[in-house]
């Protein structure tokens, strides 16, 4: 499944687990606006409800009375250019011989095309083109004749890609982290029961402490009481792949992920933004909200004669049910969406701080919007080095035709977008910021090499995909 | 899947298949109006549209510019007591190794728990509690390796119940009846191709012609370009189970069921109905719509005093969306639906015909409104016998405990709905009108002795299950 | 309000008046199916709730308790070709001096333009096109300086044309009938309290007995705790204009209207249409449902050898939302509609009987429908006489172009719609059915002659419209 | 119509009016969203969309192209605490003897009731509560006897309180300013004409230019053609009455109301706000959005080891649709829509900046969310005086009791919200900043005495209401 999504996993002494689901996938709304889902199982059978658009329209309260149970897990589905299905839209769940499956996956498989091949040759059929039902079926198969954590480990053996997955069998709540460790996964402790989730802040939200990240390779099982949880370090790895851009773009600013909070990340990044390549105009300023925090903490390295103000108003009704101007009016679309304040611009020397250049197009028109309110230079800022490659583990970002920086120097790049000079962080200062070496990042979208075995590309590492097409291993290895 | 529902299945040389598929459930609306489906296939994909409600609420306009292709199967269900989930609408679709399946189905298992055991046992996984699916996973394991035909005789030979099937592999559409041909299915031409449908009625709309019912285990295909169709008497059987209560209460008036227009059976079911048990009153009513094909033969069979005329009025659009009155106000419910026309009624003896009685509880109030209207007698004659026992075959009427038969008899049920009289048509008589003998129909409801294997009941004939657990037939059988 | 509608007022010492109103116009619904509405006083406020749609799709359990109070005032509106708008939906509610008005309409006035313009000239203004709120104007207008009586009365001396209306005055309901008694408005008595409502099938559905018929002229006003009524002949009228075509089309048969019951009418004009043109075919069929009455008077009227049989079965789900087929096509959408019962039909001569034609457009192609069936010969009889004018009076039937009968003769209508004979029932034999001289009847679209002053119409008695430009009168007249 | 709200008007060359005025609506939807309308005129007629929700939700592309023609008016209606209706919904239409109006409107009138009684005497009657439709009757009734500048005149003659309006008489747009100018609405040029509206953010998303604010008592009248206006000073006004909440609160930053923008008003007040309390802690912190400017302008005046950062994280997806957690899971909702940044608040001292404190109680969650964070001290630093009376003029505050000031010290305040330290901006500091005499501003929440005659309120000057209760000005006065 290409997408950037949230996923939860509650298990608790209560047996109201959907309310503090529904708050947790709230905090994580950010991570997908296109479906929402909540399955719980009340140790008898499982309730799901499942609808398009944001938590607050797919739940009213009489959706939530009916989803009874202490155990339960939740999604939230970021819209992909394709298909909008509802059939696509998770939590993803099957009954089988030994009971029920439901799963929430984030990340995305790069062999599921030969998993599902093989599990069709064994007889399955399949009612969706999405990679998490291949994963349902490959471990309730594997279900049939081993117990739930060597279940796990034979299906983390034959998937190859990123995955954070939250999964209930029968009223047991699961989480697995992929062995790169590429997508974010945490653990906390709530009131009378423990939470798995995306993003730390789900666990703020309701009050709940972070315990710690998933390690990349592990399997959580939290007890059915909401007493505790059970580790198995199912796969040892000994090089991760986080992926940058969680900390960069994705990420709210108050999680942390992989014990470092995202705000200071991105603060630390503008201040070597500055260090880098600071230049003095008379006011710095965001894009809003992305930029936020890179601004200020450029600012602050910065000498105290730069300014730092706000220079662009962003209306936040601006939405899905936009009618967009015609093709002459397209400029009101940009003024719609981001106004300058005029006081802050006009007459003066600007730099903008963004986090990341992906197609250009907006750099481009808010350029134009700095200079038709008076700005006399418009310097650009950007807080992630040029991406130049697609991503293939689960962020919909562009195809390399689509990406700016594919084919361009950044003096072209700053000539299209139209701005008085261009600098980009560099990779080395984002790693430090993040306080991680760069070998344990994926940083395939700025170098090209991947941390995983991709048909056409390069990998920055020795890695071999699973062979799939083997029989499944037996009941007794 | 307990359900009285309408199939349909198209293959033309024309690419709008979805548009006669959508004429053809509206003639077919009767069967099913809780959710209505289309699933199309131009060649190279398959198209979807299901929704819950009647079919011109499920589709409009761009649903059917949606639905591209020459070959196509559709869906209309009907309202069960259960959970109405949009999960278990239909068509259900499918993927496998060998390309796509979609499935209609209208009848019911009886063997379903045991055949889903058993591909539980070889690994599959189920996201719906329904038989359709269970037969999708069956014939796709089959089709693995074997040819169209064998794969559909491998999976007739293992699943035990009533079933007419309209199928689509690919964008080849097949039809199915089960071996005792319980629920109806029949072949027609129309323009640029050929139809399988539930009832004729739905060849009438298209402007085509019944070309003649499905064999009882017969497999129709299609052919791809609308050119003709292959048979092929897949299981041999010497004993029909037609279901008699097809003609007398589910189909359409103006369809041909096995031969015999369903209108006429009415019609010589109220003379019979006569012969056996008339009275002379100075009126005859139908109990709207359902009795009028019955009142008027058992009229045209009375003496010329008797005369004929609408005494109930009935509200067409209290429907599902009424909001119940309270209990003691009851009455208003009934008046509502039904009021009398006084002039018809008003100090004469009167005589109602209905096509069944199942609870009783319109029967009881429908006397009542006409007392209370003046009626000096009120008679009641029935088109079928009294039912004492619960249909396993599809029909969702009723338990035993809910029939009003199954432990009165016939004097106390005219007590219990306070008539003046009571007459039940004889069985014989049903199937002389539907030109049968009464061994080739499915009357287990009002004998109570039923055509399959069903736990706990009696059957009125020898009848074995398939034995399911043993391994699938190897591919070179 | 050029518009057929239903309109209801009840009063009850209970405080739960939205209930029975709710049932009352589920059973006036076939008289508009736009929008509905409901207001009610509870003795200190109006409540009101007014949807588009049809009676279920327009209320909730919710809304029905949100409408407190013993007093209120319900609408059905029938679609009419132009503008759909929730705006023109009723009850119509104003405020003003004197309290609160509500105002139910079912007719159209001749002079409302006129009456706009006088009150225009004197500050008013207005927020919908109808003719409604010019009533509701005007009236409270005379409420400021007369009582309730009189200002009705001046109100009724300034209008003209057709008006059945329920009106509540703060708490006290209304009834007022035209001093033509064009369209009908009858009283009954109900649990509680009493009912004005257009059709008596409302009375029955409360379980409540018909009282009488407001007179024309008449104003009815119900005592506001349920225990009685007061009558003021307001306007002396020797010469009625009831419209005939309630009785032959648009109240239900169980419906009583100025004494007559509506089924009685259609039978007994079906035994006068066989006595003036009675033809012995083989069979004689009812066009489904408008026809059935007729054709069962003209059948009992006929000799023993001609059988009374269904020959179209109609499709009841053929609604608002279907999709029409393209224009190649049309002969699929009557067939949707009206399917052939092919053993009534094939090989025999038949007689088709119809209550009215209007266009002639459905005439046209159930005839061809029945001979594609094989029907030998198709002759059609007719009760109703050929309709020649448009109607001023409420009713959207058609412009003068669009009716077939306007300038051609029966010949040539029977050319057109393809029949082997057509007799229309003569206008006497309608009159004597409805036990009223044709002289009390309004017959303007037969005749061509109008009851009211109409611009460019003639009229069939001495009219004058109201001087309304006059000054209102003053107080003390 | 106690609101606050959006309006606007534009005339045109152009003949698609209705394209702009919904970007201008979107630009102004933080004014208003619970209901919006587009009325506009094509030179024939009107055409009027007006639907509940937000802008994006009222209207699609069908619903656009529906509303044509060069004159338009447009409406965001405000969610007040009473009855949620589309009744009360604007533009507020009318026709009357000379021809249509449409209202829109921004205030709240103190003399409506009075004005409605007067009215009433004259025989009018309302369809709504609100004083909006009273304008509309008012302005009917002079436009009958004066053309449209005196008919203006006659009636601002007759009302008082606060009114920013928008008119359309058939297709000439209006705009009037009350004479104290409460509530903001100016001027700009726009393609092909000219553009009336609430707040000149407006007219930026457009790509137009700010001319100038209506004044106070001024008229503004479009040219028909879009080539200009004309200005009538029709009340001669020596002292206004600017809310001076505008500013502080409901503006949008980028907006230049009465000469200053917005951002930079909260700006200086936020670095007065230092001058006259500001306190050096480890850390200033904006409240988001509202505290942000205030809390630049804080920072930008203290010294530089007072460091600018982000502590609270606010969650833009909590919105209508929230289902608020039961009584003790309370904290959760405030987690849910501000979580802490812990590495910026844990262990240091904290300066929090809001824009006000109406009821207190965010204030109080957010000092308990922070301290639960780790903050060592939370000072409050507040950019507008405390509130201590309620608003007649437009804005759906509070009543007394519900304001935390009304009877509270500073100091008390500061008990309960639980700060180390509290302090509101002086109101001086405010006019200051607005560069206008405090004499010139609306302050009546933070004085209690207010511009206007209100009943049971002191008044800050000498007014009268106007006698309503005379008879209108003649024809030639």
């Amino acid at each position: 499944m290409r997408d950037k999504c949230g996923v939860v996993g509650i298990s608790t002494a209560a047996d109201d687990v959907a309310r503090p689901i529904y708050y947790a996938l709230y905090a994580l709304q950010h991570r997908g606006q296109e479906s929402a889902g909540i399955v719980t199982h009340d140790g008898f059978q499982q309730h799901s409800h499942i609808a398009m658009g944001l938590v607050g329209e797919a739940f009213d309260e009489a959706d939530l009375v009916g989803l009874g149970g202490a155990a339960g897990i939740g999604h939230v589905r970021y819209p992909t250019a394709g298909s909008v299905e509802k059939s696509c839209a998770q939590p993803f769940t099957v009954s089988f011989k030994n009971g029920s499956l439901a799963l929430c996956h984030n990340g995305n498989l790069v062999n599921a095309g030969e998993l599902r091949g093989d599990l069709e040759s064994l007889g399955h059929a399949f009612t969706s083109d999405g990679d998490t039902e291949v994963i349902a079926h490959d471990l309730a198969r594997n279900l049939l004749r081993a117990d739930l954590v060597r279940a796990v480990k034979r299906t983390m053996g034959r998937i190859h890609g990123s995955y954070s997955l939250t999964i209930m069998h029968d009223d047991t709540v699961l989480g697995v982290r992929d062995p790169e460790g590429n997508r974010p996964l945490c653990i906390g402790k709530v009131d009378d029961g423990y939470i798995l989730c995306s993003e730390s802040a789900a666990i703020d939200t309701l009050g709940g402490e972070l315990i710690r990240d998933v390690c990349p390779g592990e399997l959580i099982v939290l007890e059915d009481d909401g007493t505790g949880f059970e580790s198995y370090q199912l796969i040892e790895t000994d090089r991760t792949a986080h992926c940058f851009f969680e900390w960069v773009y994705f990420a709210r600013p108050d999680s942390i992920i992989d014990e470092k909070l995202v705000y200071e990340v991105r603060r630390e990044i503008g201040r070597s933004l500055w260090e880098e390549s600071g230049i003095e105009t008379d006011v710095v300023m965001p894009v809003p909200d992305s930029g936020r925090a890179f601004a200020s903490g450029y600012v602050e390295a910065a000498p105290d004669t730069v300014e730092f103000a706000e220079g662009l108003m962003k209306n936040r009704y601006v939405g899905r049910t936009f009618i967009m101007p015609t093709q002459d009016e397209r400029e009101r679309a940009v003024r719609l969406k981001h106004n300058p304040i005029k006081s802050t611009v006009a007459g003066r020397t600007v730099t903008l701080v963004d986090d990341s250049i992906v197609r250009g197009t907006t750099s481009d028109q808010l350029v134009a919007v700095l200079r038709a309110a008076g700005a006399q230079e418009v310097h650009m800022r950007i807080g992630a080095p040029p991406i130049i490659a697609p991503c293939y583990m689960g962020i919909d970002m562009a195809t390399r035709d689509e990406l700016i920086a594919t084919d361009r120097t950044i003096e072209e790049i700053r000539d299209v977008i139209g701005a008085d000079s261009l600098k980009y962080i560099s990779a080395g200062a984002v790693a430090k910021a993040i306080c991680k070496d760069s070998s344990a990042l994926c940083m395939a979208c700025i170098t090209g090499e991947y941390p995983y075995d991709i048909d056409g590309e390069q990998t920055d590492r020795p890695v071999t995909r699973p062979t799939i097409g083997e029989p499944p291993a037996s009941a007794d290895d």
